[in-house]
């Protein structure tokens, strides 16, 4: 994929190889699974090309995917002590960010919904001072969906995003103006799965 | 997820512990992104609660996946150092895998198919071994696809492997009796690629 030949080439003035360092804005969603597990995946690989990785959980889920957490740390490790890969940071909403907030009493929608605002906050300054090259935000559809986070302020500050940082978002039903806005979107749809002859998850599988 | 109750319990008789503990038989297809990259995701998960990876690539793909490649052999080296995690094997068809044949001149189809009907094969011996917990068979569809390996005594093996060994397959076009043997499989749809809008992979995201 990488070596083959675009399809069309594109009437805007650019270069290849200024059109090939364009940073990326990915959404996965679909009802399906695999759409964190594949950001997670884009995130291996950005790490062991040195980028700067970072992780930000906007909804509480599975177990707060321990399993990605505990690699990542490993590899953010590796790179502190031997220098492999690039740096990682890992913050889930509520718990990893409380950056502008005093309390924490994430009981009712409100709490939540002002935690992934201030998650959102966090992001778009981070964007701007170009703290990270691959930022992976974790089933921020959901925020989104439920208009705890305005999309038009997010696409507006994905779209004039500065510098070379790579965007993963994953998560169901993402907006309209936000899939217009990607450069990449595929939908993960569920044909067979576990649950639906009555099992249940397990370790190192599900989480 | 992990938590959640399954939408039907099946009369099959067996416990739910029984069930939960059944090993998964998973295939990711379609022709959007995602499908290795969702894989390798699950055997990070896989590895950080100590089972044993086997990854097996039968189709020569970008760059062979080099970033993944090079992430998962430093988990085994932080396997067999430190003691984290689970062992890690990554095979390459016709690189990695000369188990029975004498020369390597991978020049004309009949010696990939050749290559990919010997790989199957030590994957078979292996599964009957119980060599690995979690095996990824990436972009197998392919061999099975152009008739190289024969998709009925690959079902068979699968549904008669023994002990709780996972396996993941991926590709396109996965055939329609791997598809029904399958426990859980999920289709990955291009919505939107860059490469539509005539760029080119980068260091980083596609590899």
């Amino acid at each position: 994929m990488p070596q083959g030949n675009p399809l069309e080439v594109p009437d805007d003035g650019l270069t290849t190889r200024t059109r090939r360092n364009t940073p990326v804005l990915a959404v996965h969603t679909g009802e399906g699974k695999g759409k964190s597990t594949a950001a997670f995946g884009m995130a291996l690989r950005a790490w062991n090309t040195g980028l700067d990785v970072g992780v930000f959980q906007f909804v509480k889920s599975a177990k707060w995917r321990v399993g990605e957490e505990a690699v990542f740390r490993q590899l953010g490790r590796l790179h502190e002590e031997h220098g492999a890969g690039g740096a990682v940071e890992w913050h889930k909403m509520g718990a990893g960010w409380s950056w502008t907030r005093t309390s924490q009493k994430p009981d009712a929608d409100v709490e939540h919904a002002a935690a992934a605002a201030d998650g959102w906050a966090e992001i778009a300054r981070r964007l701007a001072e170009q703290r990270h090259d691959f930022y992976v935000l974790d089933e921020f559809t959901y925020p989104m969906k439920w208009g705890w986070v305005d999309v038009d302020d997010v696409v507006e500050v994905l779209l004039t995003r500065p510098g070379h940082q790579h965007v993963v978002i994953t998560g169901r039903d993402a907006p309209q103006r936000l899939v217009e806005a990607a450069d990449l979107v595929t939908e993960m749809t569920k044909i067979k799965h576990p649950m639906d002859a009555g099992r249940k998850g397990q370790k190192g599988i599900e989480w």
